[in-house]
C-alpha cells in the first residue's frame, strides 16, 4: 500500500489581498515541502478570501484570480517547490456569459473551482457541483455549477476532489465518487462557525468516508470576514471513520499527516463518465514511518468555542480593515463589559479605549462598574458627563419622555463618533442579539459603531459567556475581568430615574426562549404560545420583532455564531403587515 | 372564433395584509364580473405582496395564505361572483420538507404561484418554472420550482400560464406552451420598475407572442414595497405583435378587454406530457361587439416615469408603514428640495414638515432659498439653528476638523430624530446615490432617517428631475416647485467656510459616468479609465466608493430604479483589501 503525506493548510485568508494570500501560500507549501508532503491542500477560495459574494460577477477580479493562480504556480516552480502537488480553492473565470436559458442567474460568469498546481503548471480544475443558496449564502446568485468529478492521482494514490456543499448533499456525485473508489476524498471548505456545528461535520464527514471506503481530509478555513468566523477544525478520518488527525480551531495551522492508502486505480486509465484524471507526476512513497499526529483534543465546553469564534470575528474585523484600535462605551452594564473584554483578548488592552458617559440618571454603581471594569482590563478610560451637552438640545427642541430619553442615547453616539473622528478608533457597539430582536434600543444611539460583537449573542448567553469568561480566568490566577457587579445586577438603560428593561420586557430568560422559538425556529405566533407562554406576551414581542426590522437593517454587522443570525441569515422585508 | 372577455387587475397589495388584500381582490372581481368578463387575473403574488422574502420559509405563512385563498373562493361564491374564472399569485405550501438531495435551498418549502378559482374552489394551481436569483431577486433560495405547465379551459378558449421570469428564458417551458397551441398566454408579473425597463418587456412579450402564435396578456403589481416598485404597464398584445390595450403606470387599474382567440383544442382532451389541464366551466362568448380600450398612451418622457416611480415608493412606504408625516432637513440644496418636493407629490404638503437648521457656516442665500421652496411647496418650516447645540460638544472634546464638521451633521440628525420621536414623523434622509457611492456624507447625520427617497439617483439626475418638475409645473401654469438657485449654484455641504463639493470631488457629471462604468457596468479599473479618464482620479474614486461600503450597509433603503441599485442588487464585501 502506497503511504500518501498529506499536508492540510488551514489558512486564514484576507479578502481581496492577492499578493499577502499568495506570500502567505507559498510560506505554508514551502514548510509542507520541508516535511516531504506529497500534496499540500487549501480551503474553498484560499486564494480570494470566502465569500467573495458580488466580486464574483466582476471579471476584472475574476481575470486577477487567474493571473494570480499561474504565478503562484511559476512562483512555486521557482522556489524549487514544483514537485509538490498544491489543491487550492479559487474563483474560476469569467466564463462566456450564460444566455438567459440556463437555470442559473444570468449574472454568474465563474465556478467555485479547486485547482491542482505541479511542476509550475495548473494541471486540473475541479468545479464545485452543489451550490448552496440558503442561511448566509447566494451561491447560485454567484456561481455556476460543475457538472464533472475529478481524480488527481498523486504519488501512485488516487485522491478525489469535493468543495464544501458538495458533500452534503447525496446523490449523483457523492456516489460517482464512492465507485471510482479513491483512497482519500479531500474535501475543502470555507464553512462558517455555528454554535453545535461541529456535532454535524464529523458525522457527515464519517459517513462519507464509510460510503465511499476511503479516507476523508476536511480541511477548512480560518478566520473572520465580516460576519463570518471561520472554525478551522480541519480533520482527517479513514473509511472506518476513525480520527487520525485533527487542527486546532481558530488559528492557522499546517497539518502533515501519513496515510496508508490503496494503490491507484487511475494510473493512466480513465474512470467512467463525467470523470477528469488529473495525473501528478511524483513516485510512490512506502514503507516509511507513519507520521500521525495525536488530534489535537476539541474543547467541548461550548462556551469557550463561541468566546473564541467571537474574539476571532472581532480580531480580524480590526486588523484586515486596519484599524489602529478601538473605542467602546462603558456603562458598567454586562454587555460593555463582555464586549470589553472581548476587545482585550482580540487585540490587547493597549489598543482598547473605554468611555463612561454618565448622566443625571446613572446610578453611582454604574460609574464604579465601569471604573473596575476598565481596571481590570487594563484599558485607558474616559469620563465624558452628557448632562450639559443634552440639556441645550432637551430645552431648544423642548423634549420629554421617549424623545429625551433617545437623546441621551444620541448624545452617547455623537460622543464615540467623535473621538473616532479624532483619533481613528473603529466603535463597537455593544447591543445583544435579543435587544435587537425587539428594537430596545435608540437608533444612532446606542447603535453607533462599525462592528457589534454580540449582535447575534441573546441576552442569557452574554451572561454566561461573563460567567465562564471568569472562571477561565480564576483557573488561570489571573484577574476575572467582568466585575461581579455587572453580571449580577438588574439590567437597565439607565435613560430615566430607576428604570430596568425587565419594566418593559419580559424576563430575559422567557424572553430568548420566546426568540428562539420565532426567529430561529421560524414558528407561528400560535406554535409559540403552545409552547407554554402567554399569549399576550407573545404577541406584543412578535410585534416588537417585526416592528424593528428597519433599525436591524441599519444595524452594525457583527459574528454570526447562531444557526439563524440577522442580516443576510433572515431576510425579511422591513414593510410588513400583520393581519 | 370564441371571444374571451378578460379582466386584468393591477392591483397594489400590502405585504402580509390578507384581509386589506382579500377585500380589495373582491373589489375587482365585483367590477370586473359586472363587466361580463369571462377570467379575471391579478399579480404576481397579488395575494401577499411580493416579495415575501424568507417569509416563504415560515410555515405559519404558508398555511395563513393558503387559508386565506380557500376563503376567498368561498366569498367569491357567497358573493355571486363565483362563475367567473380568478387566476391570482399566491405563495404555495408549505410542501414537505425536501432533503438535502436536491439541488435547491433545504429551506424552500414554498412554490411562487398561480391559483385558477372558481365555482368557490381551488381548480388548480399552477407553479413558477423559472426562478430569479439574481439581482434584487433570491427565488432559489425561497422558492421550489414547478415542472409541470398549465392551461385553463376557460369560455371556450385555452388560456396557459406563465410567472414572470417563465418568459425571460427560453427552453422547455416556452417550447411546450408554443406546440398546446393555446389562444392566450396570461403572464402574472411581479416586476419591478427600472430605467428603459419598458423598452425590454413589450419586445419580450411579442417574441412569445409570435413563438406561441397566440395572444400575451402581461400583468404587472403595481405599487411600493421597500426598495421596489411596482409600475404596472399592464397589457396584451395579439399574435402579430399588435398592442391591444394598456394600462397606465403607477395606478391601480382593471383593464377589461376583448379576445377574439382561436376555439379551444383542450375540451376534455390532453395536450403532452408535463401539462395540467383545467376544465373552468362558462359557456363560449362570440359574436359580442368587442370591447377594445385603447391603450392608455405611455409617456415616454424617462424623467417623468422616474418622478413618478419616486413618488410612489415614498408614497406606499409612507402610508403603508402608516406614518403620519414626513420630516426633512431643508438646507436649500437640491437634494433636499428634490426630497421635498416628492414629498409633497406622495402625501401632500399638509403633511411634510421641513427643518432648516442653519450653522455658523450656512451661506445667506442656504436660508434664503430653503425658505423659498417651503413657500413654493406650502409645507410647514421651522428653523432650529445648530451653533449653540454643536459648540458645547465640541468645546467639551476639544474638537476640529472632519470631527467638528461631522459634529455639525450629527446634530442635525439629532434634530430630525428628536422631532421624529416627539411628533411621530418618518425621517427623510436626503442623500443621492452619488454621495452614497462615495461615501461624502456623515454616518448617523445627514444619512439618518427611515426612507432615502433619492439613494439611487445620480447627482446628475437629481439636476435633470428637477428641471422636469420644473417645467412639468410650467406646463400646468403652476407654481414651479423648486427654486431656480436650488438647481443653479453649486453644491456645498457647508461644513466649513466657503466649501464646495468639487474640492475634493471630481465635477459631476464626469463622476457620475466613472461611477455608471465602475458600479453599473461592472468595469474594472483599467477598463474605466480606458474610457478616457484620469488615472489617478479613477483610483481615488474606486477607492472611496469600495471604502464606502460600511456606510452603506447602515444607510436607509429607498426605490430602486436603475439597473443596479445599492443594496441587494449590489452585494459586496465590508472587508475587501485591493493589493
Amino acid at each position: 500500500m502506497p503511504i500518501l503525506r498529506l499536508a492540510l493548510a488551514q489558512t486564514n485568508p484576507r479578502l481581496g489581498d492577492f499578493s499577502g494570500n499568495v506570500d502567505a501560500i507559498m510560506g505554508f507549501v514551502q514548510n509542507a515541502a520541508a516535511q516531504g508532503s506529497d500534496l499540500v491542500a487549501f480551503g474553498e477560495m484560499a486564494l480570494t478570501g470566502y465569500p467573495i459574494e458580488d466580486l464574483a460577477t466582476r471579471p476584472e477580479f475574476l481575470h486577477r484570480a487567474r493571473r494570480e493562480l499561474d504565478d503562484l504556480a511559476t512562483r512555486l516552480l521557482s522556489a524549487g517547490l514544483g514537485a509538490t502537488t498544491v489543491v487550492i480553492g479559487f474563483p474560476n473565470g469569467p466564463i462566456a456569459l450564460p444566455s438567459l436559458n440556463a437555470a442559473h442567474s444570468p449574472t454568474a460568469i465563474a465556478h467555485n473551482a479547486a485547482a491542482v498546481i505541479q511542476d509550475g503548471r495548473v494541471l486540473g480544475i475541479y468545479n464545485k457541483h452543489h451550490l448552496p443558496n440558503y442561511s448566509v449564502f447566494d451561491e447560485h446568485r454567484n456561481f455556476r455549477p460543475g457538472n464533472s468529478a475529478m481524480i488527481v492521482h498523486v504519488a501512485g494514490c488516487d485522491v478525489a476532489l469535493a468543495i464544501c456543499e458538495d458533500i452534503w448533499r447525496d446523490g449523483d456525485l457523492m456516489t460517482s465518487i464512492a465507485d471510482a473508489h479513491p483512497g482519500l476524498l479531500l474535501v475543502i471548505n470555507g464553512s462558517p462557525f455555528e454554535r453545535e456545528k461541529d456535532e454535524v461535520r464529523l458525522p457527515l464527514v464519517r459517513k462519507r468516508a464509510a460510503q465511499a471506503n476511503a479516507h476523508v481530509a476536511y480541511l477548512n478555513l480560518v478566520g473572520g470576514q465580516d460576519d463570518l468566523v471561520f472554525d478551522g477544525d480541519t480533520f482527517v478520518v479513514n473509511a472506518s471513520g476513525k480520527l487520525l488527525a485533527r487542527s486546532p480551531q481558530f488559528i492557522e495551522d499546517l497539518l502533515v499527516v501519513d496515510l496508508d492508502l490503496p494503490a491507484s486505480r487511475t494510473n493512466g486509465a480513465q474512470i467512467g463518465d463525467g470523470f477528469t484524471v488529473v495525473q501528478a507526476s511524483g513516485s510512490t512513497r512506502s514503507h516509511v514511518a507513519l507520521r500521525t499526529p495525536a488530534p489535537v483534543e476539541r474543547n467541548e465546553d461550548g462556551r469557550e468555542q463561541i468566546w473564541n469564534a467571537l474574539v476571532l470575528g472581532l480580531r480580524d474585523y480590526v486588523t484586515k480593515n486596519a484599524f489602529p484600535s478601538l473605542i467602546l462605551g462603558l456603562s458598567g452594564g454586562i454587555d460593555s463589559a463582555v464586549c470589553a473584554a472581548l476587545a482585550v483578548d482580540a487585540i490587547g488592552a493597549d489598543r482598547v479605549f473605554g468611555v463612561s458617559m454618565p448622566s443625571e440618571y446613572s446610578s453611582d454603581h454604574s460609574r464604579s462598574d465601569a471604573d473596575d471594569l476598565a481596571d481590570r482590563l487594563g484599558i485607558a478610560m474616559r469620563t465624558e458627563a452628557i448632562s450639559t451637552l443634552v440639556e441645550p438640545i432637551e430645552g431648544q427642541l423642548n423634549l420629554s419622555d421617549v424623545a429625551a430619553e433617545n437623546l441621551q442615547a444620541r448624545i452617547r453616539g455623537i460622543i464615540l463618533m467623535s473621538l473616532s473622528n479624532a483619533e481613528g478608533h473603529l466603535v463597537l457597539t455593544t447591543g445583544n442579539k435579543t435587544e435587537i430582536a425587539v428594537g430596545y434600543s435608540t437608533i444612532y444611539g446606542d447603535s453607533v459603531g462599525g462592528f457589534a460583537p454580540i449582535r447575534d449573542v441573546p441576552k442569557t448567553l452574554v451572561w454566561e459567556l461573563a460567567k465562564w469568561r471568569n472562571e477561565a480566568a480564576r483557573r488561570q490566577n489571573l484577574v476575572e475581568p467582568i466585575p461581579e457587579a455587572s453580571i449580577t445586577k438588574p439590567p437597565s438603560a439607565e435613560l430615566r430615574p430607576g428604570q430596568l428593561d425587565q419594566d418593559t420586557l419580559p424576563e430575559y430568560d422567557v424572553l430568548d426562549d420566546m426568540l428562539e422559538a420565532y426567529i430561529t425556529k421560524r414558528m407561528g405566533r400560535d406554535e409559540v404560545i403552545s409552547l407554554g407562554f402567554d399569549a399576550e406576551t407573545v404577541d406584543r414581542v412578535i410585534s416588537l420583532v417585526d416592528r424593528a426590522e428597519w433599525k436591524r437593517r441599519q444595524g452594525a454587522i457583527g459574528p454570526k455564531i447562531s444557526e439563524m443570525a440577522f442580516g443576510r441569515d433572515r431576510r425579511l422585508p422591513v414593510t410588513f403587515v400583520r393581519s
